[in-house]
């Protein structure tokens, strides 16, 4: 058996190939454009690289809900085109095989559950904190959905002492944790990308204060027994000492957490984790059949 | 088959049998004491009334994690003596029948979601705000739990504008949503009983504002189908389209949830819900056996 990842972004789709072995045995990177365009560069890598199942992780929000009418569209995106997009649809028009359609959030967690970070962890949440913030959740091995798919990273949460003008920059809630935290918030707060802020700036402390809050919300709430952080953001390593300790001060004792170290961690599989985990998934579609 | 309930709080335990239709025929009230007094009641209650298994939601934090070599105690209480109470371990060692073991809020949220307010519902939040605050969370038709069970009545949130003095009734957290909108922390604030306080008092707004704000980080982070609220504080029916409104208001449009009349209910089965779900998870145990 071949399977086939499309690890759907708002601005680049990563399609791959992933062998029994879970070896990647061919990729290539696109550029998101109209839903039409990007597909037909889709089908063409599919139609030179024959798979049996096919894992797709998209861009959000999206429609997970199997009992909705909207089941596989992409939902109020403002990416030109692609808001009411029938994505899954389109795919099977293609091509009548079985799907996986969940997040790419949701297939990172996988690839990081299966084969990274959480091996043979049951209960786990992946966060990744870049231009947005977003977080897949596996419960009892299995992604978590209901109504729909998580969008953990729109919590609110309240200021640091020092950050408490700050307006935020999420569109939606102004200060929610991607409002606050996200890349784009420390470019509105400072006027330089978070990567020119030098390691013992003041501002990695308030980021690491808002991170382990968020941490320490999905904890209460979750009870994971591991969470793994991803995204352009924790490229800033020393930001992980920082939130475990800000985890400490924040949990205050209260509820009882795996060993700190153990329990927040960085990804494992880099830019693999999104495609295992889309292969992982075309797997279990497959097995469902 | 005839079904044991331990409803153990920290000022009563309440003790049931409940027959195979799931009625209630025989119940009990007693005064939590000691350890060893209260038990010796329990076995005295269940020496006169034969089941032949239990269910028993405590009140925590407990240890429900079965790989722990603490599973079945009653950890971190203030309540004299009841610390690290081997509670499972005492019943097996009374009678070895099977029994099922989780929480206080977790047996009502079951007995919500079989005989109440969410009948037929498999991703549910029970949410009981009283003198403290907890939740019993569903997902995927079965009790949410990793490392342990939740802790969701205290999370973090941000302070509503009028409010931003006020620092909170909770030992730990201070701010935390339990210590902002338990019931204590309407006495803290005003200096009478939440109950003594006019429907119009403008508390009820601010207390509103908390509740929704906790009910949209747990629909972000949980995407449940229902969310049913109970406990003291909620015998205030006014509150539930206060709660409506400024959950609204809050989420921004963002995430999409059912019609919310349906999505955010008060419980159906009053005291009821805790011993029916103790007897739906005596169920449980004695067909996993």
């Amino acid at each position: 058996m071949r399977y086939g990842a499309i690890e759907a972004g708002g601005t680049k789709f990563v399609l791959a190939v992933i062998d029994e072995d879970m070896q990647i045995v061919a990729r290539e990177r696109i550029d998101t454009r109209l839903p039409a365009e990007t597909l037909a560069d889709v089908f063409t890598f599919f139609d030179a690289n024959q798979v049996d199942a096919i894992g797709i992780g998209a861009f959000g929000p999206i429609d997970i809900n199997k009992k909705s009418a909207t089941y596989g569209f992409v939902k109020a995106t403002p990416k030109p085109g692609w808001r009411d997009f029938d994505f899954l649809g389109a795919m099977k028009a293609w091509r009548d095989i079985p799907y996986f359609w969940t997040t790419d959030v949701n297939v990172a967690a996988v690839g990081e559950q299966q084969l990274g970070a959480a091996k043979g962890i049951n209960n786990l949440v992946y966060l990744t904190i870049g231009t947005g913030i977003g977080a897949g959740i596996i419960q009892n091995g299995q992604l978590l959905s209901g109504f729909g798919h998580p969008e953990a990273g729109h919590i609110s949460l309240h200021q640091h002492p020092d950050d408490t003008e700050f307006k935020g920059v999420c569109p939606y809630h102004g200060t929610c944790f991607e409002g606050l935290a996200a890349g784009p918030s420390l470019q509105a707060r400072y006027g330089v990308p978070a990567v020119e802020l030098g390691q013992e700036h003041a501002a990695w402390q308030v980021e690491a204060y808002y991170i382990a809050q968020a941490l320490v919300n999905y904890s209460l709430i979750l009870s994971p027994e591991r969470i793994v952080l991803g995204g352009g953001v924790m490229h800033q390593q020393m930001l992980f000492p920082m939130i475990r300790e800000s985890f400490v001060a924040q949990m205050a004792d209260y509820a009882q957490v795996p060993n700190l170290d153990e329990y927040i961690q960085p990804i494992a599989l880099a830019d693999d984790a999104g495609v295992l985990g889309c292969a992982l998934l075309a797997k279990y579609a497959l097995e469902q059949q």
